[in-house]
Formats: C-alpha cells, structure tokens, sequence
C-alpha cells in the first residue's frame, strides 16, 4: 500500500504481484489460451472463480427452496428439477475482472490477466416458469440468488448472494443448471445445481444454488451493491456490471518459452485463429493486426455454435522473420468494439483492450530465447 | 533480478510475485484444500503444470511407438493398449515443486504454494510387459518417455521428455494411463496417454506420451540433466529429483476472507482433518498441533485407499475464542518426517515443511476481520 494520491486505496501500481493475489492464483484458475481450439472447453479448462471454500454437497440432503413474496412456497430436489423440461446449451462465460491484473494501478483481487473465460454445454432447466408456477408477487423488485458458500468479505461474514429483477429472467434464458458437458455439474461449477445467466459476467450466475427469494425491496447485499461496479473511485457508487463486452482472443501461434511464455514461430504460412464473443449480441466482424496494429485485416469467421457461446474467426499470415505484433479486435453487431488502451475503472472489470501476442519468427526458436 | 551474493542467478528474495510467475499461476492451478475432502479429485481440481502447450490430439491420428534399443519396433494405437491388461488405481500426485514459493530467495518458476497435490482414479495397463515384448536389449540404460508438447526451456527447443531406468519400471507398477475417474483423460492430463509413475513427484508422469525409446546412454536431456535436480547453487550439478517426500497438508477450518484467505473458525468441536502421503513407503503418523508446535497430538488415521494414494486423517479440537496457529507433520514408515523450517534447495524441490494455518475463533467473524 502507499499513500500516493494517484494509487487508491485497496490498489497498487506495483508491477509486481503480492502474495494475497498469488493464494487467489493459485485457486482460481484461467483457460489456457491454446485451449480455444476446443469449441467446447474441457471440463478442468473453464475458468474458475470462487469467492470462498468450494462446498462439498450430498445431493440427497440438497434442496432448492423458493421464498419470500411468492403465492406458494417451493422445495425441489434434484430429481424434481432433473425431470422438468430440459435445455442444453453452449454459453461462453467470463469473469468480470478478466484483464485487471493488466491495469496500473489495480485493485487487488484475482489477479487475472487474460484466460478467466471458457465455454461450456450447460443442461438445465429454465427459471422462468418455476418462478410463475410459485407466483411471484405483483410488487417483486429482485429475486435473490444464494448458494451454499460461506465467507467474509468487505467486513462481512455472508453466503455468495447475487439477484435479478423479474424483467431480467421473464426471457426465459436464465437456466438452472444440473449439467456440464453431458456430465453432472462438477464441485466447482456449483454441484448440484447452480443459476446460469447466459451473455452476462459470470458473477451473476450463482454456484451451489440452495435459495430464491422474491422480494419487494432493492438487494443490498456486497456482491450487488459494493461489488461489481463500475466505480471511478472509492466515494463512487458506480454502475452495476452486468452483460459482458465485446472481447476476442487469439490462440498464441507457435510454441512457447516455459518460464517467459515468449511466443516462437517458423516462418511462413501460419493460421492466425480465436475467437470473440459478446453479451451485447452476436459477433459482426474481427480485424487482425500482423504490425501492432498500423493495419488491420478483416479475419473469416466460423458459424455460430450458440446464441450465447463464442465464435470462432480465423485469418492465414505469411509469416516472415523476425519480431511481430499480432493484435485481434472484434465488433459486436451493436456497434461496440474493443478498446486500443485500457479503460481504467476501480474495481478493474470488464478490461477487454485489443489482443496483443508478440511473436519472434525464426527457424531456430533457441537461438533467439528470451531473457 | 540483483547482483546480491545470497541470491543467486535466476532466484528472488522479493515477497512479491513477477509478471512471469503469475503467468504461470494462471494456467497451473493448484487443488484448493478444501477438497480434500474428496477422497478421489474431481477432474479440474487436481492440479496441473504443464511446461508448453496442450496439445489438442486427434486420438484416430494418435500412436505411440517403442524404438531404440530393441529387438521388435512396435506401433500400439490407443485401441491396442486399452486392449490390454487394465488397471485401475487411486495415485497421488505432487509437483516436485510445491512449496517453492514459500522459499526466500526462491527459483523463479512455477510460483506454488501448497496446492499442487491431487488424486486420481488412473485407468490404464502396466507398461514393463510392453518393454519385456518389445525385447529390451540387455545394454539398455534408460527408457526415455517423450511428449508431443513442445516448447524453448533452458534456452533449447524440445518436447518434454524424462526417462527412467529399466530397474524403475520393472516392479510393474509404472503404467500407460488412458483414463481418469472414469472417463477418458482430460486433455490437459496428457490425453490420450500419459505415464504414470506412482510414488513419484508429478514431472516423471509424462504426459502425451508419443514415443518411447530405449536407450545404451544415459539421457541428458533438459528435465532430466539439468531441471528437477535437488543443487545448492547454480555450479552444482545435484541429485536427481524421484520420489515424492513425506508430506500432510490441512482441509483449512472454517470459513476463508475472500482476499486474505484469513480463517475465521467458531469457537466449539472442530473436526481438523487432512491427508498425508509419502514416496517413500506408508504413512506411519500424523501428529497436530493447536499451539504453533508447543505440543503435539497424534490423529487418527483413515483407512488406506490404496499404496501409492494419499490416507485420510483426523483430530477433533475444542476451539476457543482467539488466535490459533494449527500444525500438522506427517511421519511415514521409513522414519522420514516433515521438517518444521524450509530446507532450501536452488530449485525449490519438495519443500515438505509442516503445514501451518492461522485461524481466529470466534462467535463474530467480521467484527476481528483481517486488513
């Protein structure tokens, strides 16, 4: 910590990583970027991020409780929901501090830098009817989400709560998910049950799912009102994060150094690939930069594999000796597109800068090595 | 990096973790210890380092051949081996590097803590009656085992390669692992076959195995010669790394401050309960400690799982209200015990010091709230 008037507190401009961030490192891992070649992410891929302890739940103890300003209360086991109208689906999900370890001065936090993503193909069944079959109230403001995971956080000793008002779910998208890549839900996506909100950060989407309350009063709770928002400074009470940025990614082309991860590459003809997503609606282009972004060339993208999953984009380079730049940038059919510079905000959400992957083209990858 | 005498070239004194290493933390992730709790980790929970890329393999194009110094080249495909005598068994695997970042100064590497452990279900068949077909030549020294991962490391493109001797593989116990916890193995544990050599730290379980090759001269290569040796300084060429040292670690009680990962635990029983294993034979004693090492209790030991499987134990605790620091130390039947201070090596090898972990009892977590 420092007193600098430019560093906010609960901040730090050091380069450096402290070691309450490398313990949250060392739990909440990324995707490897390679691993976008997998339409679907491997199980033990996909990101993850868990506020506190990953709960070890019997099944047959668990159960689904909805309360508050509804007609009937509801309890629904497992096999209750296993048996309602099932839905399968793939949706990209990220994490809202996806990039944060890339701004100066940054919150400390999970220290991502770029791979708090990955794709998976949910099973569950939709929200929206179990909440009408209860009936919620004419005056119901947010229904609040809490799973079964327990710590502190801002001072507080509470359970992970997020909440979405009615209109937010009424679209029928926001499942309650049992399944993952054909497999039960594994622990530390949320087993057994757990919300999924597909094109939104994926704070919003509530592991180890245990309660649903209906209530006629604003959610205050950390996660909704303190947490993820977009905050200039401390005195700020900011906006809430929600829908997740337009952001593309590309696979790092050649092979890596192990320690520096510096990216190696034989010279010519080399498949620039990745992909894009956005919560703002389906992807409209990618542009890639082979020259750090003095010229930019309209990659080919592949089909769609879901409303909500990422889309694959793919561009040939000739690739010729010596150091390059490759940079990816993709627009959403709304309009918005990656940022050239970081765009700061307090809690370092949402940073979803243009790609950069410096690459060395050369035969002989040793001869070049990196610090 | 600095021209301090005490610290030697490619290690840091600093406290703090380099862009580099927490690169590495992203992708390698740890077991959170709380799910210890598993008997068998669910996959994405066991941990990972992988020095390159994962591969993504086409299984139908996939072969692993055994050449070099025998008398019948052969060619299996993954059908052919899982044709084979099968094998299913609980392993516990280690980093060789766990705990390296607790060292000052400390190799700059793979920054873990504590958390690259993990148990596996592994399926697959014994791999000395494949050698004893092939037809070993009596002069043979070193069976090299080599990855389809490639990468720089050491300032030398390679793949990953390790080797051991035919008098390490001939106890029966290395295998061809094809599954994992039922199910084929993960991508990013080496499908569609790796090594597995139980009793042995993580780097000799060679993951995408492709090719083995028996070999009249001792393999130099760079995991072998030069990585994954115990050395006192950059001049000394050390002992080989092989078997995983004696260690417990502790499911962490209570409830974790999402950043500080402080333990706040209520004041009443407390079950405190982890698992220990060793390498080097069974696990004879685990003793605990409420009191930062000033007296000792011996827990009680579960059931062994299996020979080369972490074993469960557990200690029941009557918390009172305040600070404690809770320590655990395993002793296996070979008389190894965990040592109470670091032992520092270059490398930052099994580094097996006792497991400590702070905790505060109380009734009002957030009232005694860390930082």
């Amino acid at each position: 910590m420092t007193a600098d008037p430019l560093v906010p507190p609960g901040t730090t401009a050091a380069y450096d990583v402290t070691r309450e961030e490398l313990q949250l490192a060392a739990r909440n891992h990324g995707m490897p970027l390679e691993t976008m070649r997998f339409d679907i992410t491997p199980v033990g891929l996909h990101y993850l991020l868990i506020h506190y302890d990953i709960p070890k739940v019997d099944p047959a103890q668990w159960t689904l409780e909805i309360t508050g300003a509804v007609q009937r209360l509801a309890t629904f086991t497992l096999d209750d929901l296993r048996g309602r109208d099932a839905v399968t689906t793939p949706v990209t999900l990220e994490c809202a501090g996806n990039g944060r370890a890339r701004l100066s001065p940054r919150t400390l936090s999970q220290p991502w830098l770029l791979e708090a993503i990955g794709t998976g193909e949910w099973t569950g069944t939709p929200l929206w009817p179990l909440l009408e079959e209860a009936g919620l109230a004419a005056d119901v403001v947010d229904v609040v989400f809490t799973g079964l995971d327990r710590g502190v956080e801002g001072g507080a000793e509470q359970r992970y709560e997020r909440s979405l008002t009615p209109d937010q779910i009424r679209n029928g998208e926001v499942l309650l998910v049992y399944g993952l890549n054909g497999a039960p839900l594994p622990p530390q996506h949320g087993f057994p049950l757990r919300l999924l909100v597909p094109g939104w950060y994926g704070m919003a989407s509530v592991k180890w799912l245990s309660h649903i309350t209906a209530s006629t009063e604003r959610f205050a709770g950390y996660q909704q009102a303190r947490a993820y928002r977009y905050r200039a400074d401390p005195d700020d009470t900011g906006e809430p994060v929600t829908r997740i940025q337009v952001r593309s990614l590309m696979v790092p082309p050649g092979i890596p150094d192990f320690f520096t991860r510096q990216r190696y590459v034989r010279p010519g003809p080399v498949l620039i690939e990745g992909r894009a997503w956005s919560g703002a609606g389906a992807i409209d282009r990618v542009e890639v930069s082979v020259d750090d972004g003095e010229h930019w060339t309209e990659a080919e993208l592949d089909e769609p594999i879901g409303r909500h999953a990422w889309q694959g984009w793919r561009m040939p380079w000739d690739a010729t000796p010596g150091p390059h730049v490759l940079v990816c940038r993709a627009t959403d059919t709304a309009g918005n597109s990656q940022p050239l510079e970081h765009r700061w905000n307090l809690g370092g959400y949402a940073v979803n800068t243009v790609h950069r992957v410096g690459v060395e083209v050369t035969e002989h990858p040793p001869d070049t090595a990196a610090g």
